[in-house]
């Protein structure tokens, strides 16, 4: 046993006490850099997401603000960047829609609860559940449910919506009422946006330019761009809405629905992060991808990034608030739209029809469901279609049936289950293997319904089935196979209502064979035990022996009836 | 390709065409016999029944009419009687409660639409999907509340309830209110009930005494008692009653809540029977075990039984029907009562601890949620519990994980996964195999966590590794089995999930050693190829030479840091 470390217990609560001994100079100009650069994703990403939640902008910046300090003390991944994400928002405006921001307040310390609750608990296990597919199709799924809620913010259309169809349906029905300066300004703004995008991308650093000063400095001020495009569109856009004094009306409430995961192990830090912020006005929060993407790029070192940027956030809160009216509805619908489009996964469908494409079906499943009815229930019907496909495996365990006739052994039928086996195949099993003991059907089956591999070429058996499936019947006389040997090496358990099964399986060859237990582990031989009178054990080096005993007392001798 | 036979598929949609061509004398009076012996049993059960789904007794009558003439027509088990069940009464009282006959008749009807398609669709499979445990909990959950619902009948008490534990708070509600002439009538009943029940089961024919004519006809009339001990006790509390002219007020209206299965693969035998019944009143029917087993019992011959049956009930509607007046309440109470309480099954529960004791979660899951919150949702509680430990059994997939070091080969971890590997076991098999490529917890994990087997006495490393867990540090230069041979003879296949697992699980083994799959199946090997760069794939009898090849490249001397 070992003793109880107080010390390392506080170490392991508070991670900062352990990265903060070692902080140093480079450490923080790294931090600062990537602070600095992560608060341009964030604050405006979190003014556009808080409107995507309906609610003012400041809700976006005041959710922003905690999550830096919070998580730079209790987290341990220096990339992770905590505030309003776009999928969080959507739900959040599900949930308190028609209500006063008190609500998205008290959700969020309410999510806290629930999430710190559940890391206390250690319930992280549940996501194992979740398949990828079917996060791919939900997220997918959301990010197209977004975007569609932000077309009507894109063409300047005013109506309500709730769900993806609705929204679709009224776009159709209002498209006359476009407002063609809306919509110039979005197309504008996501044409910026894509464009100032893929400034990153370019690579104007060859190999034997990476020493020479000029070049590099280009490149870093290009990324740097591409990074700070999301702040860049929303001031442009916002100056510009100022001198022209248009779009009186309130610029900001836009609509939507949506869900994020909370997959982290580090829903404890997440936790504290919503019940703290809670107290400074946040809505919902959660980790962000893009933003911890972007915080990785640009060098982080330690979580003390977050305080930096939290320490921005704070500037923006204090100084810029009162111009935040100005910012157009279609300069955030632009944001927004840019911001989700990535999360759209083609490529996954490609790669899962080449390694495993009965995965599409939760894929779609989910895809289609959080379109049709929701994205929260698509979620839930997801994995209840992930459920049913291991059901459905389940009721058809593999067997590897083969019909074993070769001149070494005495002819018998040989399975060869694997795994855990459970109700779901409980009867496919039994009533394929007791197929076998009607004797009409028996070769019949072995040699083509059941697909057999025959062992020897020169067998009189084999070669009168496959003959007796034209019109022919000959009278050789060969054994009937009504010995079945199960090898139980791989089995590792079976359930009850399986192994009633076996029971009722076992009862039926016993008539006129034996069943054999070839290779059985200890605690199945006990299930077996218990289910079967003196069943027949043996290990792969007696069958030969146990084969000839079976077959010299039961045999029948087939050639006597025609097949 | 077989031509369509039409004839045969006329003979398979109507059985009786098959074998009422051979019906002779003798099959006739065994059919006979065995028909008046079902219909005594049937006849005062479907009056309970009625009762139980809160209707008069008379369409339990007509509920039991049309079951046997259909079956006869269109099933092809002898033994199988259709008329009311208790379940299907509690169910039926469930919905239509409050309510008049006609709408039990309607949902008769539409029932047996749902069945027939059903039966059309070939859904039968679904039940596969219900384990024994959960229909065991769900049976001796449903016979108590049935029992339970009737504990007023049987004290004479009147309240309205609605759930199991709705009834017994109101019978402790109400306790003071017991009518004692009612509690004498039942208890009578249920000792005669009972004390004839037990006459079936006396032995009073000994070997020797098989051919002698008094015994044999002495034994037949205590099971002919034991049989018709329903009909017994209802006709003579009816009498009584009619004598005493007391329980005036309505003594039929009985309350209760239930459900059954319709598990028989001759769903479209009952579908129809339900569909005609509709337009004889019927209340919807079922196949009954417990006549199934006198019918069996009774030696009965063909289908043809039911007609007996169901002529013996047309009598008994066209000349009884004015005395039902009189069947005193807790009589039927009695009847039901007795009938359900064999449907407890405690048996079970010895038998799950002895062979698979996991299946008493299932079990006491759908037992407990039955009672608690009514049956239906219970029995759906237990296959979703049922789900839950197919996940939860997946999420630990068998590895069968070894440290293999002996001195025919380089020491290397060996596991050897088994069936289909899916998404809620890829997060444990990753970091279980992670965790051994952390360089300081290798060989700690390998003996002492994982419980690894080492083959080879005189290893050195186990050795090492044996005396390190004390305290003690050698020097000894061993290799550190930076090598991870993965046998897959027996993956089946593997999901994207798992798939991605196992993409990271290489690549961080491919910073310091290698993953070598063995005997991998060309559905895998092509799997593998979509996710791996350059998989190492060998045979069994090649796996010495690539281990050495890849030991000689790539291990590392773990004897220079202390372990």
């Amino acid at each position: 046993m070992k003793k109880l470390d107080l010390k390392r217990v506080i170490v392991g609560l508070f991670p900062i006490l352990q990265w903060s001994v070692s902080y140093d100079s480079g450490t923080a100009v790294g931090d600062l850099i990537a602070g600095i650069t992560v608060a341009l994703t964030l604050i405006p990403q979190s003014i556009a997401y808080a409107s995507l939640a309906g609610f003012e902008p400041q809700y976006g910046l005041y959710a922003s603000l905690c999550g830096g300090f919070i998580y730079a003390i209790l987290g341990t991944c220096p990339q992770i960047n905590i505030g309003p994400t776009a999928l969080l928002s959507l739900l959040t405006f599900t949930y308190t829609s028609g209500t006063n921001p008190d609500f998205a307040v008290l959700l969020c310390f309410m999510a806290g609860i629930v999430q710190l609750l559940a890391g206390v608990a250690q319930l992280g296990f549940l996501v194992d559940f979740v398949s990828l597919p079917v996060v791919s199709g939900f997220t997918s799924a959301a990010a197209i449910t977004i975007a569609s809620s932000q077309i009507k913010g894109l063409l300047g259309l005013k109506f309500n919506s709730e769900s993806f169809v609705d929204t679709w349906r009224g776009v159709f029905q209002h498209i006359q009422d476009t407002r063609l300066p809306d919509t110039f300004l979005s197309l504008t703004c996501c044409i910026v946006l894509l464009g100032m995008k893929a400034l990153k991308d370019i690579h104007i650093i060859t190999a034997q330019d990476g020493k020479r000063r000029g070049p590099v400095l280009l490149q870093k001020c290009l990324w740097f761009a591409g990074v700070g495009r999301n702040a860049v569109v929303v001031v442009l856009a916002a100056v510009l809405a100022y001198f022209l004094h248009r779009d009186k009306n309130d610029p900001l409430i836009l609509t939507a629905r949506g869900r994020t995961l909370d997959a982290t192990q580090e829903i404890v830090a997440l936790g504290v992060s919503n019940i703290f912020g809670a107290f400074f006005l946040s809505i919902p929060v959660n980790g962000s991808f893009t933003r911890s993407a972007v915080s990785d790029a640009s060098g982080v070192r330690s979580p003390a990034a977050g305080f930096y940027t939290s320490i921005l956030v704070l500037l923006t809160l204090a100084l810029l608030t009162p111009y935040f009216y100005f910012i157009p509805r279609a300069a955030l619908a632009a944001v927004i739209v840019c911001a989700v489009l990535h999360m759209v996964d083609i490529a996954i469908v490609k790669q899962l029809w080449r390694s495993s494409r009965l995965d599409l079906i939760p894929l779609f499943g989910t895809f289609i469901c959080c379109l049709g009815v929701g994205i929260e229930v698509g979620l839930i019907c997801g994995v209840v279609v992930d459920m049913l496909l291991l059901l459905y495996y389940h009721s058809r365990p593999p067997l590897d049936l083969q019909f074993v006739n070769n001149n070494d052994l005495p002819p018998h039928f040989a399975i060869h289950p694997v795994g855990r086996l459970h109700f779901a195949g409980a009867e496919t099993v039994r009533s394929k293997l007791s197929a076998l003991t009607k004797p009409k059907d028996r070769i019949n089956n072995a040699l083509q319904t059941l697909k057999v591999v025959s062992t020897t070429p020169n067998s009189a058996l084999a070669t009168n089935c496959g003959r007796s499936e034209d019109n022919g019947v000959e009278s050789n006389t060969v054994k009937a196979p009504n010995i079945l040997v199960v090898y139980c090496d791989d089995v590792v358990r079976m359930d009850y209502t399986f192994l009633q099964s076996i029971k009722m399986l076992v009862a039926e060859w016993s008539k006129n064979g034996r069943v054999i237990w070839c290779n059985a582990k200890p605690l199945v031989k006990k299930q077996l035990d218990n289910v079967i009178q003196e069943p027949i054990y043996c290990e792969s080096n007696q069958l030969r022996m146990f084969l000839t005993d079976a077959s010299a007392v039961d045999v029948a001798v087939l050639g006597d009836t025609p097949l």
